[in-house]
């Protein structure tokens, strides 16, 4: 799984692969278990959280702006026949860090 | 939050309370924080976990036979304004602890 470093204020993507999408329910959790979109439905009313894409290839969610306490684990479920599951670790830099500007990652 | 304790296969009995339901969207959780469902609709391809029952005042899921793995904490989620949460424990014995029986238990 590839890792994701931030700026604070700064925008942060994350990307689900989905190699071979059969049409399987897919949940994106946050850090705090909680869940940020099912199957593209949104759940946790942060609209910080935005689906960028959904389809047979990925799935892309766009943080932003990225705050310290989004820091943590981020995964991705598939729930096919198997259970698949993606992770990947959220770094939110403070002030004080340089400037790193944005980066892209996938779990 | 309450706890539940059952004999290795017997069935447990879930219940997440949902005091005022609000039509918001509830999530179910595993140990494994596998989605068993999402308002009703099942994630986990898991026919052990069967939903008893959707209403306005609760939510139950019954599962049967639990199994040793089942152990652990779940956790219901209401995804209203405020994000709330409920937790329990399910204890799974197994043979040799005598003969427990099943029991009902609320997060």
């Amino acid at each position: 799984a590839d890792n994701v470093t931030v700026l604070e204020g700064d925008a942060a993507e994350l990307t689900c692969h989905l190699h071979g999408y059969d049409g399987s329910i897919v949940v994106i959790q946050n850090p705090a278990r909680q869940t940020l979109f099912f199957n593209g439905t949104r759940a946790l009313k942060d609209e910080r959280f935005q689906l960028l894409e959904f389809s047979r290839r990925r799935l892309r969610v766009r943080l932003s702006p990225a705050r310290l306490e989004d820091e943590g684990g981020y995964s991705c479920q598939l729930y096919g026949e198997d259970t698949r599951h993606q992770s990947g670790a959220l770094t939110v830099l403070g002030e004080g860090h340089g400037d790193s500007g944005g980066q892209r990652g996938r779990w």
